[in-house]
């Protein structure tokens, strides 16, 4: 996006990094960097490895979906099954195991919708987004202390939950939106056929 | 969403906090909880004071976008306006203020489209959406250090960007996709008439 002549007027450069937190699940840092008038400024934020979130898409229309409580927001949310990348994971690996970890599922066709940054302002992180058919549902393999109910339900109840106010999971929203136009046949999708793993 | 009778197999419990960073932007804390079997865990997270998004709507059906450099993903992204509210700040009034900072533009009509949680496993954030139409001009008011573009884009461009994935920033992904539903008379929005600010 950003065009280096183009740009100059609004590209802020790095000076130097500092340390502010490395914690049990955040990692944060607070860089100096040039302002486009040549003054200097601040800019702390979450260093993040990125996610990948799915579209678990069954045979008869229905989206498989996962129901988990959030602490920071303090309600259980409805979101497609989703997770944080292991360092050097490949985005498409990493989708596959979210998906199979969380729902047990295991999926023969998958194909990009995007990459988005939920947190420009303040973490690194950017969030892709597949979808996934040709579903075979298996055993899910939660991590100790994982708490997750999968709930399998019509893109168009998913649809009237989100009008309604009731789908508040950012990523989610977004990708059900998406769905239903790539479903009206607005925006096509490129599918790969991938060997489920065992 | 949480109905603690239901969802009693998923719900975690507050036993206490601990303070991990006061920085210059963010506030990160480290809670203890319960887990549903009884077993402890910890949540590291962001404490936010949650954000505001606006559609600026003109008459012609540009919208009315912002260009920036955010830094911790390295590159001038096409967005909303937006910003985070001030402490007891009013969502409303907040959106009228971010709308006027970074564009100058104030709005006869606002309707709500929704709250989202951008990342709720790391962050309080709600990132409220709002539509604004009835615009009228005027200068805009920068903080010093903020270095922002306005630009006015057809909807119809601003869609056809982001199915190319060329917009990258979340809460403007997701606010477009709904607004196209609206205009394609799918959704209805309560608009409500505002006194524009001087």
């Amino acid at each position: 996006m950003t065009n280096p002549k183009l740009d100059a007027h609004l590209t802020e450069h790095f000076i130097r990094r500092e340390e502010r937190l490395s914690g049990s699940y955040l990692h944060v840092v607070r860089d100096t960097v040039t302002l486009p008038d040549s003054s200097t400024a601040t800019r702390e934020f979450i260093v993040h490895p990125g996610a990948v979130a799915v579209i678990p898409l069954m045979d008869d229309g229905r989206v498989v979906m996962v129901r988990q409580y959030r602490h920071p927001v303090g309600q259980v949310l409805l979101e497609l099954p989703a997770g944080k990348r292991d360092p050097n994971e490949p985005v498409l690996a990493c989708a596959m195991r979210e998906l199979q970890e969380e729902t047990g599922y295991t999926a023969g066709q998958w194909a990009r919708l995007g990459g988005f940054h939920n947190a420009a302002a303040y973490s690194t992180e950017t969030m892709e987004i597949w979808v996934a058919r040709e579903l075979r549902a298996g055993p899910s393999r939660l991590d100790e202390g994982e708490f997750v109910e999968v709930a399998e339900v019509p893109l168009e109840a998913l649809l009237e939950q989100l009008q309604q106010g009731q789908m508040p999971d950012m990523k989610t929203a977004l990708a059900l939106l998406w769905l239903a136009r790539w479903r009206a046949s607005a925006w096509p999708l490129d599918w790969q056929t991938i060997t489920p793993l065992d």
